[in-house]
Formats: structure tokens, sequence, C-alpha cells
């Protein structure tokens, strides 16, 4: 018998790996931060002893989830304007208040009860593009998520940098200081092509080049971000990236709502990445992404949901499941985007946009213990005749039990084990109330 | 000082009455079946005393929703197939599974595993058509749910009947037999023009005409419907319903995903009713239901989930969520679906729909006491700013922690009280076995 850390007992596992392995009675043995193995209860009640045990039955366990695009710490600004044109939305609410109220402090607890919704709705595993973004880092490490952030870059000062080589040196020190930090990863994030000028986008490569981390981006959400950039560029977005060497594995561009047949290609040939938004995409009214003609070319594509502020909530369930009907809708045919698909999305398809696949996303021996259980014993997930269908279609984030992530269980019946999840409320509303007070100014 | 039944007091009280009423630190007093007084908790303090103290506290308070379309019994068939072409989905998997397994004890724990499920996610009151209605009025009774439902009509033999003829005759019996019901209401339920012949349509109509109950149907669900009607009828289908004399203020349409303009036009004329079903069109590939042009004319708009088999759940906060958002994208137009308008589908337009406006679905004196209490002390639902927006974009039903109905608690702090949850999920659990047996036979 072979002692290990923790043994989950039970359940259908679903790995997302190569294969799809599905397992009934399935089992998990863990190890230090990693999966021992993948089998069968059976089995591995003759082969593994261990001090924790954790029943599986009843449950779904597989990876947890990539959440491949959001800003953790806009909670803070959760529903604080909705259902009003863009530009109103952007200059007269979401702007002002971040001018306004955005510091390490907010970032901080932000991004702190933004790891306790990812965290509690199966999440664990962020991509975090935002201002101040040591103290996102520092949040998820207290929260044990794992991340992959950047500080945002532009061209006009932030509440955290007042010019873009001051941002470049902030995210120079972000990369020295986690180096080798087994939860958070650091990458290199303009903004978009229409808020950084060609040299910021240059040196931002030219950054993560030297570091060999990914660039990642805002590109093309709307039509008129695409038309403003032609006008602005003189040419088109891709080419723009083309030319300033930026168009590798290692891209990593959020929406891509308005990518065209040749774009598309494009980001196949040189192995770009994508990351799907849907529900944003659908409450900013920017438009639909051309998801399933990206997945037929073999992009890899993540899916997201966008910071708080345009969805509202950090649910990937949800997201799931919107990302499967909306594409059905919209080419009026049922069988695009079919439940597995989208599952990989949020799973071992996020882990690659991410540069994680080696890491997290799928269960099998090697890989970092990051996985979540679901509680099957729920009226709305009875009966269950197909996994990934009740996955997408019936599951949301509160149905799920239990996380683990780098080998340690960070909730367990819905309890967060890692930090006070009260206080981190607290702290958000007593931060909320100065927001509402500071919007009560004039713009 | 005034005695009541059950005192509610704290929480922000949304009334969803004709001016949008919204109480912070409010309060409910209800006396039997009905709602004697909504005001403030400083007030209620004074002026009731209670045995029965409900805390409303970082809660909020609404009218619970009205599921103005669904199949309930259908949760026995949930995510059976997904990701499909109709016909592929109806004819290999729906009809076959109805046909061979629909049974008077599929339609009762299937209709009780509805209930669970739509309580446990703040829904009140729903609108039901299947087979065996008989069983679903009888779950209801038990779960202590207010509904609209009826015999599902059509030209070929169902389960439960042999001939229109008996359908009717069924109706006719449900009608007599649920007279007075303070829960149960019947309503007349041909399943659509193009699965009823004219005969049947009208004695349909003159069942409802005879009783002044609604008369309900699937309407023009999408295009190949449409052009298969007018191949049929040799008219549209308004033209038809109206010399049917079945164009009244009785009627309930469900998903009208293609009313043309002039279709609209009408429906506002004669005071039709409709009922959008965003998540069903989605992931059917039905098509986008002109939902704000027939607000904008004034039409009464419902929301349902439709049955479990096409959502795959009956929750209708998601279904708000993808009602807000869908016609924003799909427009470009991100004023569209603003969150108010939204809520008050899912409530009071709901229940005006049902013909229940003077019953339920928002709170005031007089009304039934049918509401719900909204737990707002979660990481996903901190901060708020503006309550519809949250209902809308952030709630999900696992958030409701506590429902009235007809002044009676049904649920509290997420524990049904009027039935057993376990054996319900263990029953239908042994129906979907069977269930799954039977499509092993070819079809």
């Amino acid at each position: 018998m072979e002692n290990v850390d923790t043994l989950i007992l039970g359940g259908t596992v679903l790995c997302l790996d190569e294969t799809m392995t599905r397992i009934e009675d399935g089992a998990l043995a863990i190890a230090g931060d990693a999966i021992a193995a993948v089998g069968t209860e059976r089995e591995f009640r003759q082969r593994f002893t261990s001090r924790n045990i954790v029943d599986g039955k009843h449950s779904l366990i597989l990876p947890g989830l990539v959440n491949s695009h959001t800003h953790a710490a806009m909670t803070c600004f959760r529903g604080i304007a909705d259902d009003m044109a863009l530009m109103d939305w952007l200059g007269n609410y979401i702007f002002p208040a971040e001018a306004r109220n955005v510091d390490p402090e907010l970032v901080y607890w932000g991004s702190l009860l933004a790891c306790a919704e990812m965290i509690k709705s199966g999440t664990t595993t962020f991509c975090d593009m935002y201002i101040f973004e040591e103290e996102t880092a520092r949040a998820a490490r207290e929260a044990g998520m794992r991340c992959l952030l950047g500080e945002v870059l532009f061209d006009f000062p932030s509440p955290n940098v007042k010019t873009p080589q001051e941002g470049l040196a902030y995210t120079r020190k972000l990369l020295y200081r986690w180096s080798g930090d087994p939860l958070v990863r650091i990458a290199v994030e303009p903004h978009a092509l229409y808020t950084c000028s060609r040299s910021l986008l240059l040196e931002a490569g030219n950054l993560a080049t030297e570091y060999q981390v990914p660039l990642a981006l805002h590109l093309l959400e709307n039509s008129s971000e695409k038309k403003q950039l032609q006008e602005k560029l003189g040419q088109d977005a891709l080419s723009c990236l083309r030319e300033l060497g930026l168009l590798n594995e290692r891209l990593i561009a959020f929406h891509c709502v308005c990518l065209d047949d040749e774009d598309i290609e494009t980001f196949r040939d040189e192995g770009c990445k994508a990351v799907y938004n849907p529900e944003s995409n659908m409450k900013l009214a920017s438009g639909f992404a051309p998801v399933s003609r990206m997945l037929r070319e073999g992009i890899c594509v993540g899916l997201g949901t966008d910071g708080c502020a345009s969805n509202n909530n950090l649910d990937l369930f949800q997201e799931m499941d919107t990302a499967a009907k909306l594409e059905k809708v919209r080419h009026l045919d049922p069988t695009l985007m079919p439940a597995e698909t989208v599952v990989r999305m949020a799973t071992c398809q996020g882990a690659r946009v991410l540069g994680m696949d080696g890491i997290t996303g799928c269960l099998k021996a090697g890989m970092k213990a990051d996985f979540i259980l679901i509680d099957l014993n729920r009226p709305h997930l009875t009966p269950m005749y197909n996994p990934y269908s009740h996955l997408v279609y019936t599951v949301n984030g509160s149905d799920v039990k239990t996380v683990f992530i780098n080998g340690k269980m960070v909730m367990k019946d819905r309890q967060l084990l890692t930090f006070n999840e009260e206080e981190c409320m607290q702290q958000v509303r007593r931060i909320a109330e100065r927001v509402r007070e500071s919007l009560k100014e004039p713009v």
C-alpha cells in the first residue's frame, strides 16, 4: 500500500484529457501539489492509503475551470451601471469610478472577493489584467488560486503609473518578484491596439520575449474599434501586430469579436490564442465572435467572464451555458458548440491558452492537483444522462462542493478554507460606499 | 398592536407594483394567505405582532417569480439529448422517450421534482402543458405551488388519451375537479397550429370561452413552422387564429419567435399575451423572438424556461440574465431590455399573462402572499449598487433563501418544507433508468 496525501474515492471522474477519459466510481490520488494517479475507487482502495479521504460519491469530479479573461478587482464595480450605451457607460461611470477610487486597497480586496467568488463557482485558474496587479497577485496567493496576470499598459497615466515606461518597469518588477512562484505567473499586458502606441507595443513585445511569457491584450472587441483602428493605424489590426512581431504562440487575444476569415487563418498559422467572452459581448452589445469558425480552424480558444461590470458575475458555468447556446441561435444550427467542446474551452483549452497545459486543465498523473467536485444530489441536477450536458446546460457555480488547487483543499462543503470570506465582503462593502459617494460628483 | 400570522422584518423590499416601489429596511405582514400590509420595519415593529417573525436583513424581498411556459414533468428527460438537429432530437430521442415512458407515475414524480427545482430557484407560479396533467396538478398541490396548467391537445393519440375528443373531455374534467382551488388553475391547451386540426382548435376555443379560462399554445416557434403553417393552412397563422375566434385577451402564445410586425400589431390590438423563452430558442436554434418590439408595442410578455429537455434547467434567474443580454447583442444596442423590464417580465407581467395579476406577481396589501427572500450575504452578490441589476445579471436560483406561496412558507433556509425532496430525487432516478433502457431499442 502506497501512502498519499489525499484520496478522492467515488464519483464520476471526467479527465478532460485527449481521449476524454471518463471513469465511473473513479478515484484520484494526490501527493504533494500533484496528481499521483487517476483510476477507480475499487483499485485505489487496494493500492493507496491516506489520512485524508474525500468522499466523491454522487459527485462529478473534473479539472478546476480556467477563467481566461477577467479583471478581478472590478468586483468592486459590479453592477455600478448597466443597460446603457458603451460611451455613456465608460465615460460617465466606469472611467470616473476607476480614476477616483482605484488604489492598492481596492484592488487587493476586490481581487480577494473575486477569488472567493471564483473558487465558490469552481474556477481554479484565472487570467487577469488590471491596475496594481501586485495586489491581485497577493490576493490570489492568499486565496490559493492559480493565475496569470499582468499590469495593464496604455499610453495615458493610470492610478498606479504615470507613464508607459513606469508601467513597463512595474511589469518587469512583477516578473522578477513572482518568478518561480508555484501559483502566480506574470504576463505582459498592453490594454489594446487603440490605447497603446506602436512603441509601447514593441517594448511590451520585447519584454514578453525576453521572459518568454504570454503577451495578452484586448483585440477587435467590436466593429467601431475595428473601424477606429483602421483609421488610426492605416492598416488592419493583424497587419500591425505582425509588423510589431506580436503574432506568435504566446499571444493571448481577448474577445476577438471582429476577426474576419483572413484574421482567423493568420491566428491559426501563427498559433495565437483567443478568448471567448460571450456574456460580456452580449451585455455590452459588442457583437458575435466567430467562435465556431475559430474552433473549426483549430485555433485554441479559452472562455472568460470578463470583469464584473460587464457580466455581472464570474460564474464560468453560466458562461459555458451561454457559450453553447449563443452560437446555435446566431447560426440557426443546434449542432454548433456541443457541450464537450464548451467544457474543453473552460478547462484544458483554457489552460493551453494561458501556457499552462502541462500544469492544469486536465486530470492525469503528474499534473498539478487542480480539481473540483460537483454535488449531484440536487433537484435541478436530477437525473443525469450525460455529464458534459449537465455541466454546460444545468449546473451553476453554486453546485460546486469542494475545490482543490495545487494539491491543497481551498473549499470544503462550500466553506472557504484559505481566507475569511466575511471580512472580505465587509471590506468591499466599505469600499463600495466610497465608490458610490465618488460618483455623486459631476464627471 | 395587530396580530398577524407572519412578519418579515428588514431587507430591501421590491414591490414590482405600478410605481416600482422600493423600501429599504422594509417589512411585510402576512395574514392567512394574503399580504396584509407592506411597509417599513420601523413602522411594523410598532404596529404588528406575530409568533412567526422572519429576519429579512441582508435580503432582497420580492414577488415569487412566474415561469410562464414549461413542461414540468420533462425533468425526467433533462439532458437526454442535446446539440443535435431538431428533427433528430425530436424523432430519435424526445418522441420515443415520451411514447415509451410517459405515464401517470413519471408525470407525478417529474412534476414534483420540477416543483422542488422551481421553489429552490425562486419560482412560485408556473404555467404548464403536458400529458396526464392531473398528476402535475397533484404534484403542485403537494408542493404548495401556484400554477395554471392544461392537458396538451393534438390530433394524434397521447399516452393519456386516444383521440382529441378524449383530450377535450379530460380537460373538462380538470376544469371541473380543480374549480375553486386556491393554487391550481386550469387552461385549455392545444399544442400548436401545426399539430391541431381546425375543428380541435375551435372546440378548444369554445371550451376556454365556456369556462372563461386562458387558451395557451405554442406559436410560430421557428421559421420552418411558419412556412409549414402557410402551406398547411393556406393562410398565415394569425389569420387562422382570428377565424377560429382565438385572438383575444385569454390567448397565451408561447415562443412567438416568428411574429412579424403585423402580427405584433394584431397581438396588441386584441390583447393577446406572449411568452418569451430565450434559452430554449437559443438551444434549439429556433431564432430570435422580437421581444423588445413586442414590449414597445405594449404587448404583455412573460418569461418562461420551456421544458428541461431544451434548457436544461428551470432557473428563471438565469433566464432573466439571458433575456436581458440576447436582445442587446442581436440588435447591437446595450440599452435594450434593461434589468427592470426583465424583472417585470418574470413577476408582475408574467402574472398578467396567466390572468393572475390580481393574485400574484407584485407585493401589495390584498395580493396573495407569494414572495421570496434572496440572501445577499454572498461573495458573488457583493457589493450591491442596484437591486434590479443584481437580480438579472448576478443572482442565480441558488441564492434564494426562503419562499412563501399563498401565505405558507414552503422553503426555509433552502430546506423544502412541503415534501420530501430526497424521495422525489430517488423516484426520478429510478424512472430515468427505465427511460435510458427504453432508448436502447431502435426507434
